[in-house]
């Protein structure tokens, strides 16, 4: 796909991007050194100290922040007022998981260098890809920027959370008791490195929502032993609570996992033509192949049986209906037995655009009772609706120049397959998003997480070239 | 029912209840002190020390003893010859289960004596129903018996058992080694406590068969992940292991439990004529009520909604289909998405007389296979028969004409709903069995296991009771 550039990149950008290469050194200590500072959110760990150097970094550009306390960890909240026609949002998280994991090659706050077989030299840290890296990039570019070109072609407005990893559960009344401030903004930037370990970069249009709820079955007056366990031998004349849930889960589906709920799939919308087609490109020109998931995953056979453009539609434009967890009675080594009073499973949907999430839960509970299951509780434990934002948006398609103007054709993604809650943007302050950049990293989550060194600067890069691709298409489209 | 007691006990009998009377202090000393050396089959604790201590009894009573060794832990086999026309096999177990169960009010190895509630003076310790307690009490009333009248009316041939709480896993190869010895037995005994709370002793005529297996479902050419979890997102294009294992157990039975799977009736043989009148009248009469049952288990319907006779013929009549486990995925709090690779339930089926348990499992098997799973790994854990023995045997109206003496009216059981290997003695050996005696214990297996010092003294009477009654019925069975 090509993205017109219906005008040139402005001319101090290229003198931007000759400074950041000039003195990168400077710029990989400062992302090393925020990366020294714990900042966990699960057990609070440093996350005081790293609010304050965020608005630190914010004031240092000549703006304004507060660190604003919330019922949990504080939202930095900054800005950066350019006297620009468009203003961004940036949307960040300072906050990262543990690093409990054992056998990490070396401490997970030292950030130490070093040479990763087939990516380079890389810097290894919990938070170097997810995201603190890329945040404290994002602020040198910024810095970088301003000092070459006296200031920045946008106005930055910045909403940095310290719950990300936690659900963000604060997020969402920070906005809406900011509604005024934020909504002033164009689009959201949600900075991250975006290049998969080949170098392509991906660009999703929006994410599917998510139904996350438990049913559980208990003995009761249907049947069933009501406080405990009973020996097994009792299921002659007792019936089975794990019993009854499975039939009842059996219900929900057909053998091909296709949902059986009347109404489950009202509203889902066919994949938008033009997304569509751009989808076909890319999976008949190979640049987007299920081979390397079904090797790193460990996948033989997808659903239904299907391979390339179908595939790939399935994969964006279908909800899912998934058991994410089933336990009930004894679960352990041997021949022990038992009757047991519970059994409990763990579901997630993830919605597609235009399905009503609430809808979704009705009509599971309706279906449940229709099906002589009322004693069967549904309990919703996460419910946030899908999201989506137009190829055509500048903010996108300034995203798409800057990888091509840098050489990479990136993936477009209809839909994040998993779940983000970007509704937030988009229905709340009504205003579009991307989350992009170059740069790569990996192992989220887990030992050993990662950034390659180059990806830091081609990430800095990259972020330049977005602020001034975006205000020229804004105007662009303003004329 | 009455049992006709068509000769009345030999006159030596009272007097050996006399002189349990007068002398029962000494005996539950002793009673006591074996229940203070711990013989846990699961560790190993004590294990040799007992089997020793039990081959001793039966040394001390005349008899010859040796413990033998097994793979695992020994089985002590005894003889006591008494010059009797007539021998009995009395099976026992001298292993307990571990008594790391928290709260107990005094040390389990202790066997305290407490008074409690509504059941009056109680030996408190593991064992002292779950059957050292019984055990150590029959060997004294062998020891009175033969004190006071010289000798036994039948001779005794010993199989004590060190593993009866791990599955009684070598005793089988015991027994056809032995094939010879024990064979030359007219019946066996369990010697055992079995009075209920409200002093009601029950007597089975049997116990149903069990086969034990797993279903495991793991993703494979059929789809879903094959080596690990991954992320919940991607159930859009791959499929689940849990949700394919749901979908195969819900074709096994209906939504009342009964079993849709072709050939797993087959066998199944109504309850005999004789039997089915005798739970009647028990029934009719309140000696067998499902209330009590309800209300200690916490149970407000049995299934299809039965009561009375129906309900019972059904618990005694009829095979189960249970499931004892069922797991997959993520089971924890919160909401973790997972794609899970694999989904494991552990069943039981309770057989019935005339079921073939092998093909049951064939059953099972083919059904899957019919059914498109092939793929679900069938692991069978533990597979032994029913088995069944005549009310009209002489050890069992023995039993009954015992308690019936001591002013009890038993509750017949045409079948334990639960499952012991007993077809190693109807089956392997040939001979009858009876499991009985009079005496109350409760919680095996559980905190502040605990038999009435009472019943001990009624357990013995019972005993000396019985070896009269069953020897004189086996005398008219010659005539």
């Amino acid at each position: 796909m090509n993205v017109p550039a219906s005008s040139t990149p402005s001319s101090g950008v290229e003198k931007v991007v000759q400074h950041l290469r000039a003195r990168f050194d400077e710029d990989l200590e400062q992302v090393r050194a925020f990366l020294r500072t714990p900042s966990v959110s699960y057990t609070g760990q440093g996350i005081q100290e790293t609010a304050r150097q965020v608005a630190g970094f914010i004031r240092g550009l000549g703006g304004t922040a507060s660190v604003v306390p919330t019922a949990g960890h504080p939202i930095v909240f900054g800005r950066l007022d350019q006297q620009a026609a468009h203003t961004v949002l940036v949307y960040g998280m300072y906050d990262v998981m543990p690093a409990d994991e054992p056998n990490w090659s070396s401490d997970p706050w030292a950030a130490e260098i070093r040479d990763l077989p087939g990516l380079g030299l890389s810097v290894i840290a919990r938070g170097a890809v997810n995201t603190k890296g890329p945040l404290a990039a994002f602020f040198r570019a910024v810095e970088a920027y301003r000092h070459v070109a006296g200031r920045l072609p946008v106005n930055l407005l910045f909403a940095i959370e310290g719950e990300e990893e936690m659900g963000s559960r604060h997020f969402l009344p920070f906005v809406e008791s900011h509604r005024e401030e934020l909504g002033a903004a164009d689009a959201v930037l949600f900075p991250f490195f975006s290049q998969d370990e080949a170098g392509v970069p991906s660009l999703t249009l929006g994410t599917k929502g998510i139904l996350y709820f438990e049913l559980e079955c208990r003995g009761g007056d249907w049947g069933g032993p009501t406080e405990r366990g009973i020996h097994g031998s009792n299921n002659a004349w007792v019936a089975n609570p794990v019993w009854r849930l499975v039939q009842a889960l059996a219900t929900l589906v057909d053998e091909e996992e296709n949902p059986k709920v009347e109404g489950f799939l009202d509203g889902v919308t066919p994949l938008d033509p033009a997304e569509r087609e751009i989808l076909r490109r890319q999976v008949e020109s190979g640049l987007m192949d299920e081979r390397p998931f079904m090797q790193f995953e460990h996948v033989r056979r997808f659903k239904g049986g299907l391979r390339g453009v179908p595939l790939w539609e399935r994969l964006f434009g279908q909800p899912q209906f998934n058991i994410d967890g089933l336990v009930g009675g004894y679960v352990e080594e041997g021949t022990k037995t038992l009757l047991p009073h519970r059994a409990l499973a763990k579901l997630d949907v993830r919605t597609v655009p235009r399905m009503d999430p609430d809808a979704v839960a009705a009509a599971i509970r309706r279906h449940l009772d229709a099906h002589g299951y009322a004693d069967i509780e549904m309990r919703v434990l996460n419910n946030y609706p899908w999201s989506k934002v137009r190829l055509d948006e500048p903010a996108v398609q300034a995203m798409v120049e800057t990888y091509q103007t840098m050489g990479r054709t990136p993936q477009i993604w209809p839909l994040n397959p998993g779940s983000a809650p970007y509704y937030v943007f988009e229905r709340v302050l009504g205003i579009p998003y991307v989350t992009g950049g170059l740069g790569h990293g990996g192992r989220q989550h887990s030992t050993d997480e990662y950034c390659t060194v180059q990806g830091i600067l081609d990430f800095e890069i990259s972020m330049v070239r977005w602020m001034d691709a975006f205000s020229r298409r804004m105007d662009e489209r303003k004329r």
